[in-house]
């Protein structure tokens, strides 16, 4: 299968990575966004439904995303759909939206140029 | 676009996660396994090969990837192929091929089965 760009089955179905990452102020960051509390909501709610685990879902930490100017960010891959959050609510729709049921959550897209 | 799991152009074309977590022994872990260095590494080849930033290449840590028995693991998106890798060697024939050329390295390839 050389070249070939993706797997039939994905070892996770959607793997969701929180940029945790911290930086000195003034520049923007993830952890100065809440970004630690959401991940460990999105984790726990993931559970809690029964999503995760191998062939469904796992929820993972991840260093800078290098998306700074959008911050906090998520990325679900291998969707490839970036999000910028705010609260609980936004974490639980994706959840519930994207993680369970596949629908991108279009009002928390990050825009395209977002970058560093 | 709602349901779209796809987008036409993902913000990296290809983006390297590497596990870096600690566990005490006698857990395997990747960070016991020369993750740190192999990821500096990574990231230090992919820059001098003018591959890092949008529409290219991301090196990035995570913290743990879930495939511990495999360690170290990393995986590369939006492509879900997962590797265990030994050394430096190994990390540069997975940018050159992979990450510069889309051409998997089978024989790095993770076995579908290992888990945590």
């Amino acid at each position: 299968m050389a070249g070939m760009s993706s797997p039939a089955q994905p070892y996770f179905q959607r793997h969701i990575f929180f940029c945790l990452n911290e930086r000195a102020a003034p520049q923007a960051c993830c952890a100065g966004h809440g970004a630690q509390e959401a991940f460990a909501h999105c984790k726990k709610r993931v559970k809690e439904l029964g999503l995760a685990g191998p062939g469904k879902v796992r929820v993972n930490k991840a260093g800078c995303l290098d998306r700074c100017q959008g911050a906090p960010v998520a990325v679900v891959y291998p969707d490839g759909v970036w999000y910028s959050y705010v609260d609980h609510e936004d974490i639980d729709e994706i959840v519930e939206s994207h993680l369970k049921n596949g629908q991108v959550v279009e009002r928390l897209l990050l825009p395209a140029d977002v970058g560093r």
